[in-house]
């Protein structure tokens, strides 16, 4: 299950050569990037909503649904959610933790 | 790699013990959920921006950002990045593909 | 022109009584509060989209579209818009411009 | 209190000129677009969060900050809120609303 994220980012990157009729993520792109980070805000904002409905099924799909339309971003940028695992790793991997473990105020990103 | 999001959700599942200012997270979970949201909702805009400007080091980062925010959400409700994973797997992996590649009008979470 | 906020948020109002088939906002107003969020939601994102695009046609349509949905919202908790332009006044009116002035650190809902 | 919004196009307009630490909105233009719509992204979350939560006093202060900002990004564009006033009522004045009336499936911006 772990790999479900590079399986999806190698499926996304084959389908950009697809027919844009042929599936949803061909029509996707092919209606270009404007479409696809409309998305992104969209599933967020509904991500959103269902952490404070607290449903978690809710939650569960709706962060699926965000997770998958930023791989759609992502590929249509030519990167693969490995670069993204890779730039968690650095961050939360054994030293990056027990570095963070430390912190307080800065954010994850600074 | 690929395992980097379940020992990430492990580790902020235990961070949940810890006190407020031991660390960032620690702080995070103890603002409560609106201030975790309005962090997922910062970096989707974040992400978004990055996106339409295009640079490639920049969109990693900012996804990153973003993916590391809903697991800090997930874990505030208990859930586990594995369950978004399977969420995903269950609509995208082999057969899902298939069927998915056969459907051009519905969403992905349709 | 000026007063047109307040007659949307009168006639947005009035709406609440109407048949949910009758217009688009009626049909809102019965999609529930999480629907008209989302829309807001999109409307955001959009109207970053937008301002990144750098197109004054585009821009001006996103932020109608973004301003007459927060209208809505607000109507649907019984608000006014009377009630946000009165906020902008206590806080940018006269005195408050110049109060503003002086600060350079905080934000303005600080 | 209708005039607050030309008002504040106004004094935003002037604030263009200003030394960029002289006020919170001069430092604003001078950190740039991507932070302007970065403000309004939070702000819109805000927002939502705020009208989840059902407190009216928070959703209008949430309010008045996501309008407050979209003006800043307007004047960044050389834009002025009586254009999005315009294009509200080009939409929803008298006859606006009449046709709008007789429309249920398309958003108010279609």
């Amino acid at each position: 299950m772990s790999d479900i994220l590079q399986q999806l980012g190698q499926t996304l990157e084959e389908r950009k050569q697809a027919d844009s009729g042929s599936s949803y993520v061909a029509k996707l792109y092919a209606s270009g990037l404007d479409s696809i980070l409309k998305k992104v805000g969209e599933e967020a904002t509904e991500t959103i909503i269902a952490a404070k409905n607290g449903e978690p099924q809710q939650l569960i799909h709706e962060t699926a649904d965000l997770w998958f339309h930023t791989l759609v971003m992502l590929a249509q940028h030519n990167l693969r959610p490995e670069q993204v695992l890779a730039e968690l790793e650095r961050r939360f991997g054994q030293s990056g933790l027990a570095e963070k473990a430390a912190r307080t105020t800065r954010p994850p990103s600074a």
